[in-house]
């Protein structure tokens, strides 16, 4: 997917709502526990109740290894029934990955091209050529951790170098890698005060927020400084939708919620 | 396993060798494609060539993800092969894994309860909530990235905070979470004039050390600074074994070249 036609969704739909998929057998509705694929058949009810609300899905990948085998057979399910039924949607693996150039092209390999996932989630902790095996993939973006929405994204990512805080030496130094253009970067919703210095480095780029909802971050917070001439946001929201009802109505449920985040969207969107 | 456990292994064997299993379709030899599951085979005859030189086996997770099911089933074969016929290894999964709390902890499920891996290698970026769901699993080690042996790991590791690089205030800061006796690092071997000043901060860690052979790192300098009381260094190499010969004979030609590194540490060992 090109980052125009992510940009065309968002207008058409208007929402720039990423809902998670982040599926734990202890939380989905009972009556599912007695199919052959619970997690798949979650996910399945999730989107079509949800699809026409949503510009993203975000499967976290720790969600699906912990079932092993089991849970790689629901995750590859997952994408492929978005990728034929929703190919316009933006589908991210939330992997968080980073390691060593020829092992990074590997987890490229398994997320774009096996899986067929549109980007990937990465760590920047060992630089440049742990992020560039990913940004080689055309019309495939790699969503790499700035800030993060925990508490420890203030262990380290704020200490300050030279009287600049390490996330943007992270960020400005992403902006010199190859195929930079292929960037975007995870900016928690509890940390709006940052927004504005963000948007002064990377203008342009699209941020994926986390924290929305459950982890207490607001909304017209993000907006207010994250807002740019592409909308250039991508809200996430998991719990607050998936988990809405864990009743046989989970789906219409977290379709009431993600309807009306939906329409805070639409909102905002009509001030600008 | 316990470090104790570890330890005596290490004295026993005369060796900290850890053998890197990061298996390349590519790279294997010819006749091995033919078999049902050419990974697990092939890893199957390099543990039974060279366990008896070796204290520990790292399969890099990217080289298994890349190849989706087929792949976890044959890590699931490894792990398995490894657990019950050489409870004594030390198993690493060089996963380098690292998100918020509820997600690592899901993680940590499936590498130590799951797959049953002794350890994992973590990212530190997203900081102290992202590691410790790791370090609360007894017996189970978490090997921290601190600084890597790649050229992109002075990115951001030797940024000066305080005229202190950030991988120190990443070993410093570590060391104050809960169960931190349970973690050890990963330094490369390609930074050896970095060894004393980790083993001022970290002196009775262990190290897990990548970058000798192939990736040009000397393990006589590594050992000048990084051996301590418990030896406390496991050293990795992988291309430089494994892939000794793609031919019907590499197996064996894998057993000489772990045998020349074991010599060398068995003479470096003799020394202290």
């Amino acid at each position: 997917m090109t980052k125009a036609q992510l940009v065309e969704q968002i207008k058409k739909k208007q929402s720039f709502l990423c809902i998670g998929l982040d599926v734990d057998l202890n939380k989905i509705p009972e009556h599912l526990l007695e199919l052959d694929d619970p997690i798949f058949e979650f996910n399945k009810q999730i989107i079509d109740a949800t699809n026409h609300l949503t510009v993203a899905y975000k499967p976290n990948i720790a969600f699906y290894e912990a079932y092993g085998i089991k849970g790689w057979r629901s995750l590859q399910k997952t994408i492929a029934y978005l990728n034929e039924h929703h190919p316009d949607i933006f589908t991210i693996a939330d992997a968080k990955r980073g390691d060593i150039g020829n092992t990074s092209t590997r987890y490229a390999k398994a997320f774009f091209e096996d899986l067929d996932f549109d980007s990937i989630t990465v760590a920047p902790y060992m630089g440049r050529d742990s992020v560039e095996p990913f940004l080689a993939f055309k019309d495939k973006f790699t969503i790499m951790l700035a800030l993060t929405s925990n508490i420890g994204g203030l262990d380290f990512q704020t200490l300050k170098i030279e009287n600049e805080e390490l996330y943007k030496k992270v960020l400005k130094k992403s902006l010199t890698w190859q195929n930079s253009e292929n960037l975007m970067y995870v900016v928690g919703a509890t940390r709006p005060e940052y927004f504005e210095q963000i948007r002064e480095i990377i203008p342009s780029q699209f941020l994926l927020v986390p924290g929305v909802g459950a982890q207490g971050g607001s909304l017209s917070e993000v907006c207010k400084y994250g807002l740019n001439k592409d909308i250039g946001l991508l809200v996430n929201s998991t719990r607050g939708i998936i988990y809405a009802s864990q009743g046989e109505n989970f789906a219409e449920k977290a379709r009431e919620q993600a309807l009306k985040l939906q329409q805070e969207m639409k909102e905002i969107l009509s001030l600008q």
